[in-house]
């Protein structure tokens, strides 16, 4: 792993940004003169590009905490430490705003810029998600609150086979085709990943573009999906998300005190890459909702599709047992027939086998010409957890005729990383 | 104006609607099918489609005020109330989220048709503003948590003329081209605007969507423009927004204490159309920011584009006194020259005139793949306010090196309605 680690508190990273600045040239003439006298006072604009992969990175461990203080009221102080076994924001309570942005290599990309590209991103990951402004950040106020921000880093088949095919496990490739799938409409694939979270929006479009200076040299755009759940202090504190059908969505899944959690979630040695301990697969549906045919199914009806009422996301057979009592799939009417139809989306989705789970973190979205989920799961292995899954839903699921799939991407989620670490370190060893 | 209005209280809704709901057939044989036994139980699927123009209309003043009860916590039970002189939304405190919405109406939506449209209209935002589900809202849950949700109407030229061509403002047009325009994109025009805004984006999206139903057979979407601010709690109460470039944004703004505010904004008797007497004028501007090559600007250069402080929007003629202490534009320094370039944005941006102001309600918006700032305002006249203005920043402002306006569209912003009244009943008197 790169041992460049240089100390540099916030201050000293201004200094050096400060220092580039008044050593570059003026923009243009244009503005020169359009400045009049002003620019005299300041040095004139100057350019303030470097090589930043030769920069100093930034080190969390030499700066203060964030401490909330009089001038920085409010949950935007609020800073989530990006180290551990695994990256955050994968069990981290969910956040209001969700950005996921993949990117495509360029084809000069190859695995030693994999690997520059990799400590760039480590070092303004941190920077970031503690509030502190990445060095040369030109707009280090918005970096200050960073309002829970994580990023997680996600690498597609392409990157890993870039660096070493050997590497790859099996599942990092595109999902086998499921009978409805409508693909091909720009949100297949990826090379890269980033998901960027926070409570607030201007924080992660703040990271995102932070993010993307680092990556611009290496890989271009390939989509851009963000969603939404419920404002932060909208709700009751810990209240389950609800999606633009108005469910309770989120109510059934894998916690991460379950004891069989880490082996649903975490790849581990036996089981995989051992570059990849630590890490985790992320599956990423786009799923559009037909809301105005929804829209006409009476309430009944949109709750047999489920198996939950709207009101609560009580399961129907149990309606007044509030969201977390468990379903009975056997309980009937009093005509004898099952209160929770055969294919109601919840018995589909549910597994016998309970290896077969996989921990969902769905935001809605909407681009106000359509509106639909961002399904997005993490596993240890997708072809054995989410496959099964969308096959008995895809086969049967009363929800099909008013949800479509059109966008479907996997990656591989880096293991967790500590100060003086880089993400993907084990990768390119 | 029509009279038709009718008490229904929400209790009376959801059973009007449940009516609806078990009078309709089933949706298909196919689903029916896989339902299995379990529709017996609740009658099967049903159509809830009605005519919606022939409905009883929310009565708000039949409704219990919504109080946030212990399983209401949060902000999301709070409720603006939609009625008064002026439309909410226009001095209401910003909220986080901000949907602008225009429609192109119909070849055939004539006049007749435009009244039962905003009668329909009118119904849905007097119970979606105040956290009541609409007539049949199939997801009443969505509809419960406002979150200060305000729907500010405004019409197009267009509309009016169909009308009555003679009702049109002079200023309700195209406005004219200026040299750095760059529009075309399909962000300009529009014969209906929504202006959906909350806290919350989930009442946003749920409220657009139910006004969506309501607007489907009268108009298509023209274009859809959602941008944001810090979310709601992230920051200290009242702090003036931040834009993508970092900017301190929305500082000097006449505000509704001010003596001349109402002269600014709201149409009056001698000034215009009887029929907008108490609206006002909304002008819409997409501006893309050139995030790119405004990063590479040093920081005083950045600073003096604006002629303010990024640290907290100071004006460099006073630095440190803070963000309201007021510029002194004739302030020089050492050498004699202006410390607020000449070009500089707030000195372009001021008026002599003190009637050529606007009210500035901008939002940030971020697509993933550009990134600007929905430039909205509100005044009297377009003409007399924000066309000058926008002459001198069009001629010399130092940020249009990074700024360029690709979105251009004018509305006449309906006046307020009262319980009972129908929005822009003036207009078809
Ligand atoms: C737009 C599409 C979808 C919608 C609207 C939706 C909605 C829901 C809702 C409302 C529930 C019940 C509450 C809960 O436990 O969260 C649920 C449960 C569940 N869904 Fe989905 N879902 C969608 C797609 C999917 C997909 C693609 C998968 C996986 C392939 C999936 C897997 C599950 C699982 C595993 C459960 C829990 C089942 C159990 O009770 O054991 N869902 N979903
Ligand atoms: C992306 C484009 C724009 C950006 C980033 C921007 C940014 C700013 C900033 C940072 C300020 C100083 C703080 C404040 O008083 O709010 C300001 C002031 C102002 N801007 Fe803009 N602005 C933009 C476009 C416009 C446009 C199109 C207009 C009107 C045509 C306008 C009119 C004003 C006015 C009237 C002021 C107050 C000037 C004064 O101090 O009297 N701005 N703007």
């Amino acid at each position: 792993m790169a041992k460049e680690h240089l100390k540099a508190s916030e201050n000293e990273a201004h200094r050096l940004s400060r220092r580039a600045l008044l050593t570059g040239g003026a923009v243009g003439a244009g503005i020169g003169a359009l400045l009049g006298g002003a620019g005299g006072v300041a040095g004139g604009y100057a350019l303030a590009e470097r090589d930043r992969a030769n920069e100093p990175r930034f080190d969390p461990e030499a700066e203060p905490a964030l401490t909330p203080s009089a001038d920085r009221e409010g949950f935007g102080g609020e800073a989530l430490s990006c180290h551990g076994d695994h990256q955050a924001g994968i069990v981290t309570v969910p956040a209001t705003h969700v950005r996921h942005i993949a990117y495509t290599l360029r084809p000069e990309t190859d695995r030693a810029a994999i690997a520059r590209m990799l400590r760039l991103l480590t070092g303004d990951i941190e920077a970031l998600t503690a509030g502190v402004a990445p060095l040369a950040d030109p707009e280090p106020e918005l970096a200050e609150r960073p309002a829970r921000l994580t990023v997680t880093l996600g690498v597609g088949a392409e990157l890993v086979d870039r660096v070493d095919p050997a590497k790859r496990p099996a599942w990092l490739a595109p999902l086998p085709a499921f009978t409805l799938d409508q693909l091909g409409n720009g949100f297949d694939g990826g090379d890269l990943l980033l998901i960027v979270q926070a409570d607030d929006q201007l924080p992660v479009a703040h990271a995102a573009r932070m993010l993307h200076r680092d990556l611009d040299r290496f890989a271009e755009v390939a989509w851009v999906q963000e969603g939404f759940r419920q404002a932060r202090g909208a709700e009751a504190k810990g209240a389950t998300m609800r999606n633009l059908m108005g469910q309770v969505d989120g109510t059934v899944n894998p916690a991460p005190d379950d004891a069989d959690f880490d082996s649903l979630v975490w790849v581990d040695s036996a089981a995989g890459q051992p570059w990849l301990v630590g890490g985790s697969a992320f599956v990423l549906r786009r799923i559009r909702m037909e809301l105005d045919t929804w829209d006409r199914v009476d309430r009944p009806g949109r709750e047999q599709t489920i198996g939950r009422t709207l009101a609560d996301g009580a399961a129907l057979s149990n309606p007044h047992g509030g969201e977390n009592a468990p379903a009975d799939f056997d309980a009937k009417n009093a005509l004898g027939l099952p209160i929770i139809s055969s294919a109601a989306h919840i018995r589909r989705a549910t597994s016998q086998d309970p290896s077969e789970r996989i921990v969902r973190r769905a935001v809605n979205y909407d681009t106000g010409h359509e509106a639909g989920l961002l399904f997005g799961c993490y596993q240890r292995d997708p072809l054995r957890q989410f496959v099964p899954i969308q096959r008995r839903l895809d086969e049967a699921d009363l929800l099909n005729e008013w949800v479509t799939h059109t966008g479907s991407a996997v990656f591989a989620v880096l293991p967790g990383f500590r100060s003086g670490e880089t993400l993907g370190a084990a990768l390119l060893a």
